[in-house]
């Protein structure tokens, strides 16, 4: 049990030192020119850029472009949390630094893409920042409006579209920026190229580069090549890829591995993926199509996604394809396609409950062939397998991304990172997005690319100001706010360190209500009541519930007959007995519940 | 952030369908011969063969093999805890089986190597089955006898060592056991071939075939051929590593690689591993040897460990080679080597300990090669990942399992599993240690390799009884408890599912007391006091605990206006308010903490 999955590689592999590269240096594009504004020499204000999330972490991507008393930002995502904060919903970022610069004009929020890492913190904070104007693309459009009716107190929302394919610039003063088109797992994906009086900074989103793509364009690669032509002062690259070797697979091959499964299978086909990989359902729906199959769509999301990518022709189906479940019965196994949510073993999502037999209408049965089109978010290992056992058990046939190519990820790997850095050839570049190591990695990966120096790889936090002064970025040694929001069904920051420890403490060994009243008169007390939840079953305690409450007795009788009366107060009383029932409690089970002493008087 | 990790693979691979296997079928030994006594045909009794634990989990190894009234126990391990499962140190076997058969005789304990997966229930179980005997090798006895240090309460161990090299025998009137040596990632390692009077039955513990170990023999696989020779009825195989492809890496490779990094590094080089790979730690002491770095251990397990390793044999060193923490000084940074636990990132262990400065004695420094010498165990995934952020923030260089081939598993890959079916060649089989999934993975591989039957191909669930009767094994519907144990701090078993369901809802949400006091007569209530803790930080929440108190007297008046006396009672009140005040705080805060009413009559 010690370890695992550990498949035999070839050894000695990437043991190339880092700096014997031997190709020739790659020269550097000139200083960046504005074409559409003279450059100010003198002016002596920096452009600053902060990430208030995304940097060190996945998720709750949000940076701030600042220049004199304007800014813009880009993304405004979420983060789910860790296990170490049981409760939490998600997580995002602070917007203090608006509220301590209360001049500072936002000039409009970019949002590179349909993903919630991206835009979910939107309805928790664009109220508070007065609804300035989002500026995105048709699918991230609808896919934030969908998202804003779970929040129907609020303004409409002024979103702003912009078209990849058109080229089409937005202009404010001091800011100008482009949009690009870039590959993701979701359609209609893009990045940014920011013009500003200091210099250009380019900022990727999440990224990858598909020749093939499935229902997309491929990325615009000269489109990008044009703007970075400008002069890139900063580039704000996608890191999340960069320990993945190689690069990183196309839609089409995946297509034509989904193709096969549905040749062999004979009986009904389950594809289990994120309902935010439009793509991977609209080829899912074409091969249903192709195999005279119907489709069933079973969880939420996944049906507002895909009424919301048909709507945009982001999905093409005939209109008789997806059925009700409700029909379900009126075809056989080999004529039925079910598409669902839940991939990751979500306690309330579509899968498992098809599995825990709460769905009403479908069942795993023997003959069923289940596919796990997506990988696994890091955590969820246990969860998925569990489903999988779970659906060995009831019969179905497993296919998943270690066995069969039917996922890919994405995000750049290594190769195409290489690919899209010699693209834009950078001065100075920070990778965004990803733990602190992928930075690092991305950093050294880029010094030897193409022959950066260290210096002009910024490996940045949360927080972190660098600023852009004359085309030159510098890491200061100035923070702003970025600490982490929490959302807790409606309350959104309410919970910090105070109640996620109490919340840990009380997960580990539950806690002990000892309820007394003192009669300071008589200097007599009486253990009304002991209630315990989560520290032992108390109907097989007795015994030692009664210890206990002699220990309680004994400890106040003998504090009663030390004590003066001052220090026999209640606080006092709540103090000692948290102590010593504390020790008393641990010597006797090595648990420490949380003691709860309630004191009266009489 | 959707998904990750996802390397380039070649596509369609593994698309040969299984049953279009078109090699010659292998024949089938004969039925099994018992050379050392007759088998009596007319012998009704079956043998039985039940898994107490390590079926469809990873953990809590314990089978159990049962003639009329005798049986031998086959290891006794634990399993470490699932993430719903808070506060639980570990999950054992449940011995309730021993309890409603007093009659069973157990004729001894067979442990088939050091992991505590397969030794670690011991100390809760043995003094509970009257200490039987244990058999097991010259390494595997010291590390039990380490552990039983911990529980100084209790009767020493009968514990009988058995040579793997010797051929030896342990003879029973009813049982035969031959110990046969295979390789694992800790020395000693065995399975064991036991002669019944319904037929043979062969366990090969936790396995990898290695040709070159380090400081280790090959597993014998001559010694397994000739066992086997006699005939398999029953294969109890080691199913863990059946999704991983190709052959398991020898340690010779691993060896090759941690020279490469030690050849590179410049400073310090800290290496972390479990500490129950003691060949990986002897590796490491050698290597330090030939580039003259003197060695620290940093964790108390890895201490103890290599000590037994050493007076043992099975890890060789110079005497000044490993130096104590605080001579450190004395040495330059390219001069020193420290293995260390803690690689899975776990809160206590060596590694965290120096990362969080708790050490006195080490730092991480710039300069420092980081080497993680294995792999991530599912659900640690996040944690190394911190300890990755961590460790690069403060200057070290990492080196990990997906970088270098530094780790290798310690189970054996679809390749080795292949040429231990056709070493073998079972009648019949049952894949063990694993989860259900690869059990039935397993027996797809093995029906296609050894053109076995279905039904020659067993699919067994713990509790559930195997019968092997004139050498044909059987599922039978039959049942024996197999439950869940969970050890909490020095209760074992008084864990159950409320006390975990309370402590899931109370780290989710928190808990809310409400503590008043009714007077009957007058009709009035006071609410003395409110706490809550995990639910809201009670100092910002005023309004909502002023709001709550209101609700509370209003609920209690309301029901003593309608009610009859006889309906107020106490408990009447408490679930009144817990649904009620339930209702009203999750209409608040979208939250429901778990309610607790504190009642008290005047």
């Amino acid at each position: 049990m010690n370890e695992e999955k550990n498949v035999a590689k070839p050894a000695i592999r990437k043991l190339v030192p880092r700096r014997y590269n031997t190709s020739r240096p790659i020269e550097k594009r000139p200083l960046s020119i504005n074409k559409n504004r003279e450059r100010i020499r003198d002016d002596s204000s920096p452009v600053k850029i902060m990430a208030l999330g995304g940097l060190g972490e996945f998720g709750r991507n949000m940076f701030v472009i600042e220049y004199k008393n304007e800014c813009i930002i880009i993304d405004m995502g979420l983060r789910f949390p860790e296990e170490n904060m049981p409760g939490v919903d998600f997580i995002i970022p602070s917007i203090e630094y608006f509220s301590l610069n209360k001049n500072l004009k936002i000039l409009g929020i970019f949002i590179s893409h349909a993903h919630y890492d991206h835009l979910g913190a939107i309805p928790y904070l664009i109220s508070k920042l007065n609804y300035p104007p989002i500026y995105t693309t048709p699918l991230t459009k609808e896919i934030i409006l969908k998202r804003q009716d779970e929040f129907n107190h609020m303004k409409k929302l002024d979103i702003r579209v912009v078209d990849s394919e058109k080229n089409n610039k937005i202009e404010f003063a001091n800011f100008m920026i482009s949009v690009f088109h870039v590959n993701h797992n979701v359609p209609d994906s893009v990045g940014f190229f920011i013009e500003t009086k200091q210099g250009n900074i380019m900022y990727t989103g999440d990224y990858k580069i598909d020749f093939n793509p499935v229902f997309d364009r491929p990325a615009d690669l000269t489109r990008i090549v044009k703007l970075a032509s400008l002069g890139v002062d900063l580039l704000m690259i996608d890191s999340t890829g960069i320990e993945q070797e190689g690069h990183s697979m196309s839609e089409q091959e995946i297509f034509q591995n989904l193709e096969i499964i549905f040749m062999r299978s004979s009986g009904r086909i389950i594809l289990a993926t994120f309902a935010s990989l439009i793509g991977r359902l609209q080829q899912a729906i074409v091969l249903a199509e192709k195999f005279n199959r119907k489709v069933v769509i079973n969880g939420y999301s996944m049906k507002t996604n895909l009424a919301i990518a048909k709507k945009l022709g982001y999905v093409k189906s005939e209109l008789k394809t997806v059925i009700d479940v409700k029909e379900m019965h009126h075809y056989k196994p080999e004529e039925l396609l079910i598409l669902t949510t839940g991939a990751q073993g979500e306690d309330n999502a579509g899968l498992m409950k098809i599995i825990n037999k709460e769905n009403k209408n479908i069942r795993i049965q023997p003959g069923d062939t289940m596919v796990f089109s997506s990988s696994i978010i890091p955590g969820n290992e246990m969860a998925v397998q569990c489903l999988k056992d779970s659906l060995t058990k009831q019969g179905a046939n497993i296919y998943h991304y270690k066995m069969l190519d039917i996922h890919a990820s994405g995000h750049a790997h290594k190769e195409d990172i290489k690919l899209m850095l010699n693209l834009i050839k950078p001065r100075q570049m920070m990778p965004v997005h990803g733990f602190y190591y992928m930075q690092k990695l991305f950093n050294d990966l880029a010094q030897d690319v193409l022959n950066l120096k260290k210096e002009e790889c910024l490996l940045v936090s949360n927080g972190q100001v660098v600023e852009l002064l004359h085309s030159k970025a510098t890491i200061t040694s100035k923070f702003i706010p970025a600490n982490y929001v929490m959302v807790d069904g409606l309350g959104v920051g309410d919970v910090g360190e105070i109640v996620l420890r109490d919340r840990q403490a009380l997960s580990k060994d539950g806690m002990f209500i000892i309820n007394l009243i003192i009669d300071r008169k008589n200097k007599d007390i009486k253990v009304l009541e002991i209630i315990s939840r989560g520290f032992i079953f108390m109907k097989d305690s007795n015994e030692l519930i009664k210890d206990t409450k002699e220990k309680v007795t004994q400890i106040v009788h003998k504090n009663m007959q030390k004590a003066s009366q001052e220090n026999l107060n209640e606080a006092y009383i709540r103090n000692i007995l948290r102590d010593e029932i504390g020790l008393f409690l641990f010597q006797k089970t090595e648990r420490r519940p949380m003691i709860i002493p309630i004191v009266m008087e009489m």
